[in-house]
């Protein structure tokens, strides 16, 4: 298959639309047409209920317009951006890194001036009219836009949705009553200012994210729910390139997989992923090499599924360290760290400065408390040359060892302040909906279906008259309004034959199709009524009588077996 | 009570949070907390639950960025904006109107000048520094950016969800096979860079709506559902100011209403709010003025609920005519039409031009044929002093009267091109979110329940062992895991008196808590171990066997009454 017939599905059966197609579009956006908007609630939905319902982590829901603060912290201010090079003649712009793809083996880590070596050695021209290139220059890829009247408040669209909930640890940290594992997620739009987009869904401007945020004890990366899964295997394709199916426990022991947490969440990530209808047999999960890794990052995975477009990345797991509570403590000098307490209160000695009172009295009179307490604050290390400098009032001081002295004191502490580590499962919505219809997609001759995972299917049930007349009609507008009060998308059909109808149904997915027949209206006579369900993947069919097709159809939901309904 | 006592409450308890604190705040943004997540996600389900399952609509999701053509076409480049005045002294920035509030009493309606004449009239001056004002100057109030690198695309943060579905009315038409009525859903972020923003999340630079367009019929605004409310009554103060309870039938036949669509859907209003926990006496549908309704409108009323801001509009009903579609279908030159078929074809007279094809074959040759084309696509009406004036190949041609006559032809018509009018529900949500905690706000002494409807609460079920020993702790947690495998949102708590906890269950608005007790272990020996379900609103205990539990939460969800349980 190819993704254009695919993406072109998509379009006629109102998945996805191309957006602002009336005005002549603009790259690297999509609408959700009305089974796409379904499709994707289902897959937010299956995450919910894995990290919620699940694993009990909570949910929050933040701007998408951030002040710059957020992202000089987050290093976004300085990191996130690409190259890009303009056509002298035809102004188009292009990503310099790709134009010199097949020049180098990883352009991307060139900067501007090699950039532009590479293209002047080659003479590397526009891709569109042939003529000659400008300058390559770095382009920040948040969207800009500034807040508030006059231009003196920057604003930027968020590149993620981790950052909100980074800056609001301090809430969530209260809310969580103090303690660790915290477990908080995200989902929503995310920017990305993309030079010249392409391929489809997978390299969007605007798209959708659902982003997880485990925080947990730094010398603690345990995980209660690990035992239930230690042997359980994962096709991992580690930093030295050569795939390996391991087992959990395999990977850790071998140093595969940096710890535990993390390990269990690459492998809830392929639980999640499966459950969503992606194929088992196209999925993997690939570790980041040294120079591809964040260098903050202590280890990161991403799962990769095969798409018509070659191996695409669409979940990401990382260890992120203590790097993002870090940055945003020193950037905004509000406390991030954990109180974390010792199961008894531990006595420790410390060398300390301890002020001589006596001296500091007549020296500084009513100052000399304050200046005693300056002292003592500080450690032998301030120490220098026999002389301690603090800082009062602006000014700074100078206190002779003789106005203190080094003493040893033995203090219990109750616990000690460290900062979280993180653990970030963060996916690629657009691209998991892309590869759940993309891997659900068959087709033979002209007969195309959408073998969708009933869960995630759009519509679950389609609805027919076996024909549009005699009653039939009635009957089978009770039926759906029967399966639509119970909370079942249903979808009423009765144009064209019943063969077309299947077929319509089959193309977007539909598990079940449910006729109304001159039997039923026979049957009814009697308060009995059945009807016809067929099943998409067997195309087998049942009678099942309307009053209990409600309840039938919620069980096949659940999983239970169409051939013992 | 006072909006700062329930924000304080929503703050400390995680509903909402004023985004980027630790950066010192941006004014006119909040963060939904855990539990405000879970209300606006409450919020948004009933939303679609009454006009997606209940009236059949479809949904979709578009961009937030969208290119300036969409916004040329809405009319939001010209008409979006307020008037800003900056202090000379603290550059603080003010909207203009509200500073003369005092002096006029309708200072929106006022311009630039008229605005800066009453300041200097009244010397109005900066209210935080009394310093001097500036000049008067218009503020376009979308957030702009750009689309790719170079800012030579512009791009702006949609004020509405409404403008993605009106520019893909040519897919959602096809959709809906070309047939109305066809309504339409959306909901997602919504942006207004207000000058000065105040008021908690009453006016918002970054929120939440939820909007619904109707296409229909312009000849036919009845609606099927409306027979079966025609004697519900509404709470209505139509533009003549003077507030009256009046049924739907009174309203449509006294002219108050425009016609039996919009009045459906301002009761269908009605219905969603109340069912979402609006207090049905602090709720009424005010009419727009004259000169405040948008001059395209044909009638317009807002939902309005009594805070303790004020009366406040929370959604507003409309019906816009013909002017989003007909305004794109003018800008884009895209067919946004609706072809109405007759129900039998119909014979009309028409006026029509007709070549002389035999004195047009010498004069033109091979074209001949083509100028007759020409000639005939024009009307009488286009000749002009004896000539008809038609482009061909950029060309003008000045076709004199000998070459085509007047003749009368008869037609069958099977239909006709007709522009639909939109009626439109929309919902601001934050506005909403408030409105449901405000009414469901309840304090005596220092007690504080939130009373919010079961459907609406955060957290249905409170689960607590009566202390944390002796294994209580254990089969709570049990009941716990029970309640959340089922589907049931509970929240587990061990901590502090059994009075504490529920005090804090009620002040988030759970409905129920239950408890395991000594009892509980006692019976579960004999395998029927019960615990006790307390409610809220009345205090009252019942003791439910822990395996009846889960039905007995969700009957009691769907509204069965606490006593009969």
């Amino acid at each position: 298959m190819n993704a254009g017939e695919l993406l072109s599905l998509c379009k006629r059966r109102g998945f996805i639309w191309p957006s602002f197609e009336i005005y002549g579009g603009v790259a690297g956006m999509y609408d959700f047409g009305p089974l796409g908007s379904a499709l994707k609630d289902n897959i937010v939905a299956v995450w919910r209920d894995v990290y919620k319902r699940g694993e009990g982590f909570v949910e929050i829901d933040s701007p998408t317009v951030n002040p710059e603060a957020v992202f000089r912290a987050s290093g976004h201010m300085d990191e996130f951006s690409d190259y890009v090079v303009h056509c002298k003649e035809c102004r188009e712009p292009f990503r310099a890194d790709h134009l010199v793809s097949d020049l180098h083996a990883n352009p991307d880590t060139l900067d501007a001036a090699a950039l532009k070596g590479l293209m002047v050695e080659h003479s590397v021209c526009c891709p569109d009219c042939q003529c000659e290139l400008g300058s390559v220059e770095e382009f920040n890829l948040m969207f800009k836009t500034s807040i508030g009247p006059g231009s003196n408040r920057a604003g930027y669209l968020r590149p993620e949705t981790a950052q909100g909930i980074f800056v609001n640890f301090p809430h969530l940290y209260r809310y969580n009553r103090e303690k660790l594992p915290l477990g908080v997620i995200q989902h929503g739009r995310g920017y990305r200012n993309e030079i010249s987009p392409r391929q489809g869904m997978i390299r969007l401007r605007e798209f959708n994210m659902m982003e997880v945020e485990l925080f947990v004890d730094p010398d603690d990366k345990s995980w209660p729910r690990f035992p239930a899964v230690a042997e359980e295997t994962l096709r991992l394709v580690p930093e030295d390139g050569a795939e390996r199916e391991l087992s959990l426990t395999q990977a850790l022991e071998g140093g595969v997989i940096a710890n535990e947490v993390l390990a269990y969440f690459i492998w809830l990530t392929k639980t999640l992923l499966e459950r969503m209808g992606v194929d088992g047999g196209r999925l993997r999960f690939r570790q980041h090499l040294k120079d591809e890794m964040a260098h903050y990052a202590m280890d990161c995975w991403d799962a990769e599924v095969l798409l018509s477009y070659g191996w695409t990345e669409v979940v990401g797991i990382a260890d992120r360290g203590c790097w993002d509570l870090s940055q945003h403590a020193a950037w905004s000098n509000e406390e991030m760290s954990h109180f974390k307490r010792y199961d008894e209160p531990r006595e420790v000695e410390r060398v300390a400065l301890k002020a001589k009172y006596r001296e500091l009295g007549p020296l500084f009179k009513g100052e000399a408390k304050e200046v005693a307490r300056l002292i003592e604050e500080r450690g032998p290390e301030d120490v220098s040359g026999g002389v301690l400098k603090v800082e009062k009032d602006g000014a700074e001081l100078e206190i002779p060892e003789t106005l203190f002295e080094t003493v040893t004191v033995r203090e219990k502490l109750a616990g000690e302040r460290v900062m979280p580590h993180v653990i970030e499962p963060s996916h690629g919505l657009d691209r998991i909906f892309y590869t759940v219809l993309e891997h659900a997609y068959r087709r033979e001759d002209d007969y195309t279906v959408l073998a969708l995972r009933p869960e995630m299917a759009p519509i679950k049930a389609g609805v027919f008259p076996l024909m549009a007349r005699d009653g039939l009609e009635e009957k089978a507008k009770e039926v759906f309004a029967l399966l639509t009060a119970e909370g079942i998308e249903a979808f009423y059909d009765e144009s064209g034959s019943i063969g077309k109808r299947y077929a319509r149904m089959d193309e977007v997915g539909t598990p079940w199709c449910v006729t109304v027949d001159y039997e039923t209206l026979e049957e009814e006579r009697g308060l009995k009524g059945t009807v016809t369900v067929r099943d998409r993947d067997s195309s087998e069919q049942r009678r099942v009588a309307i009053s209990d097709l409600p309840v039938t159809l919620k069980s096949l939901l659940k999983g239970a077996d169409f051939a013992k309904i």
